[in-house]
């Protein structure tokens, strides 16, 4: 009997190997189907930008730092995997206690949240904290907001360098924010009121007003843009930071007229395409606003991030070694420094 | 045979009739299980809101004013079923777009977007947009910052009050922004960066820089939280609207010790608990962060916003129109007039 | 500006009004989107099964009964707007259940679980059941089968035929297997095995084999999709209906070479298709297998089917009230007495 | 300050290590949190099944052959890691496919169905499949029907026994069906009529009536739950598998007037509770049935099958080695042959 030429690639069943890295089981995988497919794929997609001059966005929403996924990201900063990060304020807020030596705790997502809310303790799903210590944070994010130079505004990529910077001399643990102050990654913090760190600046009882500058956010993403080769990017979750990654080329097309969308793109969500939200929707309906490139490889894994995430990362790095030796990342900094915003308004 | 302490209430079985409102169908449905009795029984904590001298918050997530939510919206803003509005910055862009006399458009989720990139047409699941308007308005909103004193900073909501009230003069077509303006509801934009306001005024190419003040925001409604007797949160999915009003309640116990909770909690959400973030956390949860009061009165609804908004608030319409008709909203403009930021930190 | 031919039916934005009907309320959303959109086309798709000789199918799973949907689905049976009910056994236990004086009670989805084993109570996410009167009705399933002729096999639908007719007379609460009893509306149960009615018969202690005929279940179902003009399908839930439903249409097939697919087709389900599983599945995966014709009129609702089955019901019985008053039903008995099993086996 | 005692054991950040298995992956996830710690913990809640005499039930439902999970079953099986297997129709349809020389094919989630169907090609999900050789396997089915003695019923065990047996001298590709006989592994199908296997018997168009005695089914597996010292269960997806595994415990009950539970239990789905059906509802729930031990050692992860599977599945394989290879199977056909229906009808 001939076959249809859509027949052609049997699925390939997985074969259980007692010696298999994740690397090979993830290798295996992408020959089977369904999210398991797709989350072997992930991989490739990650190694297929490293080995190219791609600008690497990471984009990261949930509690992944209380979750236990912070010396991931701190892997990807300081192996080059990515190249900048845009993050919730919660993340990195939780990321800096822990920096400051204190921890989350595994806890039990079934309990009683009365008796845990008298004990100072709150809960985030089956991961535990103490109020009280999120309170010295606070007040840590306060004062530091007092050192800085009250008469101008920051860009939440200048506020967490240095915020990375004093926790780097304070601390030797450590987290995302000092291993991005130290690598030059930026990070970008789209909502950054809307945290514990935002609690902290609100709290400030003396003294001038700090102010970010968050259009400058959105100016400076879109010059990294512009400026890249290419770009790929990575969503853990969705939110602000999935949409901040996305409208950096809309916002480019104001300038050089040019929206082109990011040539890879990676994203892991529970989500789902069918309740109509940003965090839900496909790469390919970003297509049609230009975010995403037409032929741009792509990939989306319907899975919870602390199940891909620790996964797909080791995967990425036993697999894609050698590229990430090699790879040079570019000084986004430096292009910062270079393309101010006020020559881009001239264009 | 005697029976259980559990055994006491049965579930009646809904009954089809022909002439059912709304209000009745739901009423019949608070009998039954599932989601469906959730879904009635946001109608009723709602009721109860109305019914006392509850501050309700509003907070709106999700592509809502393109999927046709808009006037749903602006009903509940004129007729004082919520007193504080807290919404992504896209909602709002969508909603000046209509404003203005342009359209969203009822299209098709599963068509070639690439197609639709090369037509100018922007989709959201199954809503086609002109990006052409879409740009048009990214200036219209980069011209208006023009007109502003660029001397000093805005908070998100003095920035969409003063849009408002150019937009209301400008058009007599009622939206969100207009109706607002109109009857002195606040309007905080927590990531207003993060949307396609932040890239009309990311693309203002000449001129004084722009700035918000988002600190002050986290700091007003921190304000208005303490000074409200009674506090209601009305949650339309999560993200960055509903973590910017559970943690009011976080930063006003920095000014005045007193972590209280909110007393009365709605949320529609398609997100579910156990992925560990935010937007599908439980209200017990929030107890434990003292976001949520401990013996609040609460319901979650799992369901698409898109179903349950036009549904619940047309059923609350039907059953309370007493209690609408005679509620006076709490004149928050006037309390953040009285209660300066500047006062309250010598607390 | 030209506008694309994409942009043609604006969204027409739902307005909250004081005197709507289940029904009116359904039409305004049929002009929103997302699955708000989906929701109120169902109606519509019904409707037209309802104006046309059209064999509707109606597959149930999930625990509708114990979450109050049985009068719902009495009425369906009663009105003529289905014409055949497939079923989970659970759904056909607990409508006897109920139509044997019994109920289920509204219980509580977050409470000590071994406290209620304790206490006899049986728990379906917030319903209470009683386990003794559960297993009193194990037995009555049991000796039901005691008076049947145990010499033959009988399909699903003759015994449930037959527990109709006995509860019938029994008992004058109208329920789902009484009222189909007295309607002549099949219903079939294709994992009967699989539920308390499997128990009971399981646990017959004396006397012959009580056997069912599950392979002419599946006869029976394709002589009726190859008798009838069209079909239509209306699923709540996935599971065994709906794949029972849908390989009719390939089980036809195989005597008539014709595998033409269902013309209407309706489906409210919670699950999503990137699973790869057969509940959730879309009715365009089921057009490869001709299950579902290539033109056929169909709609898929994302929603809790307890929010949507009573909702989409009222507003059909509202809408379409001439419709279903003037529509005659097929007489499936009678189909089935005439087109024997034996004789299509010639075919 | 002293900490409360709901804070006693950090969360543990996933370290990246460029050397880890599988199994080393999943012992650092299971110090973190959300679904990762779940996931991770299902390994050793599987391994403490291993280590003790537990007879082991595995429920298998979704496409899970097709999506090219078909060797791990059979590892299990061959491997001593499950004891008696529940699956759908569909699944072990697809599996004698393959051990008959076909293949499923690795296809495409968007893609012009109405296109697929004109070609012969089934989809499911992003799985191709040729629909003549689905109806060749069901004419297979029907002609060793022919074969069996038709004047008595049989189990859907002894069916697929048998099944099994034939196969496995026709062919050498090891599959579900062919292992599980050659192992003395009883797999029972509860819903057998509704899947390609029923379309294939309802095919036959001569000789007598096949049947299937699905009652004798419920009762073998509550001998078999009986005459078990632990029980274990283990359910892929949810669905009539899940379904018939927690039943047996309640049918066992009528017998021997105690209803214990299951001991261990690991779920893993991508359904969730608050819809209210049995695929998402939890092991806390089924407990008050007495269906799951109130100390049982459980865990229930939310994922895609075709992710948890095969890297659960590796990692146990690779951590619980040596207590596989000591595992001595109990031989449940033996137990099957010494414990009639028959007798147990007289306790």
């Amino acid at each position: 009997m001939k076959h249809s030429k859509f027949l052609k690639h049997p699925t390939i069943p997985f074969e259980i190997k007692e010696d298999r890295s994740v690397a090979d089981a993830l290798s295996a995988m992408s020959q089977t189907a369904f999210q398991g497919k797709n989350f072997a794929t992930a991989v490739d997609v990650w190694g297929s930008m490293l080995k190219k001059k791609v600008t690497i966005f990471l984009g990261v929403a949930g509690a992944m730092v209380p979750a236990g996924m912070r010396s991931i990201i701190v892997y990807l900063i300081e192996n080059r995997l990515i190249d900048c990060l845009v993050s919730t304020g919660a993340n990195l807020f939780h990321d800096m206690h822990e920096s400051l030596g204190r921890f989350h705790y595994q806890g039990n997502a079934f309990i009683d949240d009365v008796l845990l809310q008298e004990e100072g303790v709150d809960r985030i799903y089956d991961v535990f904290a103490s109020e009280s210590e999120f309170r010295s944070l606070d007040d840590y994010v306060g004062h530091f907001a007092d050192t800085l130079d009250l008469d101008r505004p920051y860009t939440t990529r200048e506020f967490l360098y240095l915020l990375g910077e004093k926790i780097s001399k304070e601390s030797d643990r450590d987290g995302i924010v000092t291993s991005a102050y130290k690598a030059g990654v930026p990070i970008y913090c789209p909502a950054i009121g809307d945290s514990s760190i935002g609690i902290g600046l609100a709290g400030r009882t003396t003294g001038k007003k700090f102010l970010f500058d968050v259009v400058a956010d959105v100016q400076e993403t879109a010059i990294l843009s512009m400026k890249a080769k290419e770009t790929g990017v990575i969503y853990i979750g969705g939110g602000t930071p999935k949409n901040f990654i996305q409208q950096m080329e809309v916002t480019a097309g104001m300038w050089d007229n040019k929206v082109e969308g990011h040539e890879y793109a990676i994203q892991i969500t529970a989500d789902a395409p069918h309740w109509g939200g940003l965090s839900g929707c496909t790469f390919d309906e970003a297509k049609s606003w230009g975010k995403i490139k037409k032929d741009a490889r792509m990939v989306t894994v319907y899975c919870d991030t602390t199940i891909a995430l620790p996964l797909i990362v080791t995967a990425t790095a036993q697999k894609y070694k050698e590229s990430i030796a090699k790879r040079t990342r570019p000084d986004l900094l430096k292009v910062l420094a270079k393309n101010k915003i006020e020559d881009l308004r001239r264009l």
